[in-house]
């Protein structure tokens, strides 16, 4: 057994083998008193999970955000239970109480692992595959803190992943990307039960998984014995040897250990029952009641944490020596790991505009440019667009030779991407954003609702986000995205009307620290706008209140978001020639628009309407698939002119508010 | 050279080249003459296109919709052109004004191939991967269907994908079943031409796809020189003699003989220029004006279109034979074809309702088994969820070895699933179904949004489709899910209350054939409603006008979805006991909800409310992520109880309809 503890650690095999059976047994305790849960992952894995954590790990409970520890993903996050148990027994904050809670409202115990929540989750799982590819992230982050601090960095990201995670495409996505960019780093054991809900996954899978790994570049190894403590510990060791990322394929037995129900789906999601789960401890000689943590087991785990703890109290005298030495780069990472931003940020930004009529795309480049001169933590990277979304911002590149460039070249995997961007914010000391068109954002929609769920504050640029996109035709316009992004709970989004805006996005969205951001941008060149000729709802200005709303009691209130609001002054102008009075509003964040209800009032925006219908009479918008077409003619073929507006307009004002009736049209 | 055509095919090899520049130079002028598109994949997948269309695909072009042709799809969907030069070549009704008109509004030529539009077109693509797990779904459906009908079944299902289709985590999915399926008549071309929009492949990806592939079960071939149209035919045929999925990398350059731009990405998306055009035309000798045809290649296509077509004149007369030897199989096979339904439907469903209180995945696993014996040609499955999902019908599994089933068992891979189902619906014959908890549907949205877009009726059973769901937490809680499906043109999304509307949902969505259904689903028990106590929204009975719309002015309308109208039941009659009249409308398609706006209105639906604040004054919902807990609790704690939404109610009404600002809060 390899001992890369100190000397003196007390495990022997027979702590290995009742710790392994606490973690079993709290697992299916925890599952069987809230009478719901999923046994039989914890029961499998224990064996896998015990060994790393108890000789490999290095954390101390009493600091679960030492920025040097290494971070364990448990992506296969239905065996929650495996996590808590784990947590408990080395000492975090989750006392047995909670553990009695699992899955109980308010408790730190919820049925899927959440960070932020639990006191030692570094991320939220259960959506599968997404661990396995936050992890990659983490290990990705590891390596860039390692380029630009190798003083005090060294540590390792650990992963279980099961069969369900190795099918979702993302697994590919992130391995892949792991496998090119040889973050060493990164081991990830494969709880290999050969079951999944619906039954054995010969049913739906043949994969070579270790030839697949193979094929990313990957180191792979195989554990025949999953409960081989002395076998799982060697494959860790060579792993940590290894320079490639390594996959270590460990064959378990879904709920080992419950008569009846071990190696079948039975044991994957419901409690084993009084009866089976006694019979299981009668096999394994367990005698203590429910709940129970052996003294040996509870002495065994204080100790382990004790030494692993010391690990941190020696990085703490290295970040001392570092800061002695290294004083700006040690303010430099801790002020990265706390979020906290440079005093000249807003002045370096007012600076960027300066009244050019151009895609709000371009604009976003030069912000961007701009905050990663100021912003060494600010690193991302695009999926394969980055000249098209305004990203390609000369930063070097990551490379797995060199890890200090801030740019990372995603390929053509945008949900690996948004889930690795995650996995940077996680880790702390970075500030990451991605970028795509709007139009695939759905295909990152998964990882971006954890972003928003988790609080990290991970920006996305999302470009070409209309209709006006043109010639690419339907499949690449955009039209139900905008406001699809919106339904998502604490996702900001924001959608600028010019340079200036823009400028304003950029900063709402790098001041923002708990929580996402998307800026949707235009490919087209819109002008810039006259500061008098809209007036900009609230967060374009969030310090002050928001400026003179133009006309006090006009004929009617537009509104407008990003291309859309050149187009809604321009409809201004007009009906201003015919003596209607208008208030023109620039809604970039919609949640801060207020209507004023007193008046009749328009939207525009070149997307679905349903979000709209709420807020103003008519909405104006696109209800259907876009079309191929210049973008120009797309957007009369919509009606998204200042002629067909002002005739619609007219006439809402001619026949007037039965509004009723015009808002259910 | 292997001539799998009749012999006298008029191809030699001077043919060859010339066809093949014939297809380089129109796609390059179409693009060109459109000052947009993608000329670099058409010219450096030229080679393999041809020598697939001239000696291997088996087609007719007057009847592009023929049951038994050979399906070739385009996964790398932004080399459009190339498509559309061979459609046009072969005499599909694609004349060569059309192809002047590339990329222009109204045109049969926009800037990504799309079903439906050009004939020709088997499937829409551009979203990278897609194709190719749409690909799949044809290469299943043509199994499905073989195992059917043997007699009047033998075609091939052939595509080319780019360096970003491999990339994309979807095509992990698809292939990895289709090597599980022993999918053999399918064969993959790998456009291998090492370039993404960015740069080099080398950027983002070390993959060995070779050993990639091999590792899902598939046949791999190469063809190092691209160019070389005996290489290609060879390995085709190869192809077809192996039993496995093919797949073939061949080694292309991007824009080839374009000087100064072949082999980098600056061929991929931007117009050559018309020197460069003019540089590439002179290189490789050729010497006619834009958008001609040599006359020795429209011979030739000529030829083989009308030798191809021999193939459906022989395979009309076996289905000649087929009908009268087995009327009853070959009614039902056309009668698939035509999306037409049995007469004895609307009765057979009927019957399922009886007033059973319990989950509407329960209700609709019952309509699910009497649909699935009607229509053999119902098939699908779920994506690991069969039992949870309510649609493990006990019908036989489809297999490597028998693909009689009707089930298929996809894994946990929805959003190769959905791309499958698309494909299985354009092969024609079938009408798919796939279902995977609600909140999954992010991750097969991409797919969904291609179904929506291709009108193609699929049908996604989408259950646990609120909060209710309980202990499994946020991760596994749909909040902003049903409104963000609703944002989709075309999507019907039914939301049912009960056993009767879970019937009638699955009625309305089975008698669609012009898009897709989502069903949502919940996991809880819920009441058979009283006829009489909710009005039922007009989908419910689309036939008939609504019933009597409950009382004729009452003091306040309540509409409600799914779960929530047995909730607001229930605060109907705790109103109705304090002296106010409800009118109490279900909703199950929102879509057709007609507010009546003379009377205070108040929604209830357990997800966003964005939605619903254009129609009522009050929208209760849950605005936030879910929690972990009991459904119960959870329910309470976002005060979706009646206790919490009659005292909502009661302020609404005594403070009275200052409604604006209660739709602003």
């Amino acid at each position: 057994m390899t001992q890369t503890l100190e000397p003196g650690t007390p495990i022997d095999a027979d702590t290995d083998r009742l710790a392994i059976d606490t973690i079993r047994f709290l697992a299916a305790d925890m599952v069987q008193a809230a009478s719901s849960g999923h046994p039989g992952m914890p029961m499998g894995a224990a064996p896998m999970a015990w060994t790393l954590w108890s000789r490999h790990l290095r954390h101390d409970p009493a600091d679960p955000d030492w920025a040097d520890r290494d971070r364990f993903v448990l992506s296969a996050g239905h065996g929650s239970a495996l996590l808590y148990a784990l947590l408990h027994l080395f000492g975090y904050d989750l006392p047995m109480s909670e553990l009695k809670a699992f899955r109980q409202l308010g408790s730190r115990t919820p049925g899927h692992p959440e960070a932020g929540h639990t006191p030692g989750v570094e991320t939220t799982t259960g959506p599968l595959g997404q661990g396995l590819a936050m992890a990659v992230g983490l290990a990705l982050a590891e390596r860039m803190t390692a380029a630009r601090y190798p003083e005090i960095t060294d540590h390792h990201t650990f992963a279980i992943v099961g069969d369900g995670c190795l099918m979702e495409g993302v697994s590919h996505e992130a391995a892949s990307l792991a496998g090119h960019l040889g973050l060493g780093r990164l081991i990830v054991l494969w709880d290999d039960n050969a079951i999944t809900i619906d039954g054995g996954t010969e049913l739906s899978t043949s994969d070579d998984q270790l030839a697949r790994f193979t094929s990313y570049g990957w180191h792979t190894l195989s554990v025949e014995d999953g409960t081989d403590v002395d076998a799982i510990d060697e494959a860790l060791t060579a792993a940590k040897a290894d320079r490639r990322p390594t996959f270590i394929a460990v064959r378990t037995v879904i709920g080992q250990g419950a008569p009846g129900v071990e190696g079948t789906s039975k044991a994957h999601g419901s409690p084993l029952g009084e009866e089976t789960l006694a019979a299981a401890k009668a096999r394994a000689g367990w005698r203590w009641p429910a709940f129970t943590v052996p003294e040996a087991v509870r002495a065994g785990c204080a100790a382990l944490a004790a030494q692993s703890a010391e690990r941190r109290t020696a990085w703490l005298d290295a970040f001392d020596l570092f800061t002695v030495g290294a004083p700006e780069r040690a303010g430099a990472f801790r002020r990265a790991r706390e979020r906290a931003l440079p005093g000249d940020l807003r002045g370096t930004l007012a600076a960027i505009a300066d009244g050019r009529s151009r895609a709000t795309r371009q604009s976003s480049q030069d912000c961007l440019v701009a905050l990663s001169g100021l912003l060494p933590e600010l690193v991302g990277g695009s999926a394969d667009l980055a000249g098209s979304t305004g990203t390609a911002t000369g930063g070097a590149l990551v490379t797995r030779d060199d890890f200090t460039g801030s740019t990372i070249a995603f390929g053509v995997r945008e949900f690996a991407m948004a889930a690795v961007l995650n996995g940077l914010a996680l880790h702390g000391g970075f500030r990451p954003w991605g970028s795509t068109f709007l139009v695939f954002s759905d295909y990152l929609r998964p990882a971006l609702r954890l972003a928003a769920l988790m609080k990290q504050p991970v920006i996305y640029i999302l470009t070409h986000d209309s209709v006006a996109v043109g010639e690419d035709g339907p499949t690449h316009q955009p039209v139900e995205h905008v406001e699809s992004l919106r339904l998502i709970p604490g996702l900001q989004v924001l959608r600028p009307a010019d340079e200036a805006e823009t400028v304003d996005a950029w900063r709402l969205a790098i001041e923002r620290t708990d929580g996402p951001t998307a800026l949707i941008l235009t490919r087209q060149s819109v002008p810039a706008l006259d500061p008098v000729s809209a007036v900009r709802a609230r967060t374009a200005a969030p310090d002050s209140e928001p400026g003179p709303l133009g006309p006090t009691r006009p004929d009617v209130e537009i509104v407008a978001t990003g291309s859309e609001v050149a187009l809604a002054v321009d409809v201004t102008g007009r009906l201003a020639a015919e003596g209607i009075s208008v208030r023109t509003v620039s809604a970039m964040d919609r949640s801060s628009y207020r209507p004023d209800r007193s008046v009749p009032r328009v939207s525009i925006e070149a997307g679905v309407t349903s979000g709209w219908r709420g807020l103003v009479d008519l909405a104006i918008g696109v209800d259907e698939f876009g079309a191929s077409g210049p973008g120009g003619a797309v957007l009369a073929h919509f009606g998204l002119t200042a002629d067909a507006i002002v005739a619609r307009i007219t006439q809402l004002l001619d026949d007037p508010p039965d509004r009723s009736a015009l808002r259910e049209a």
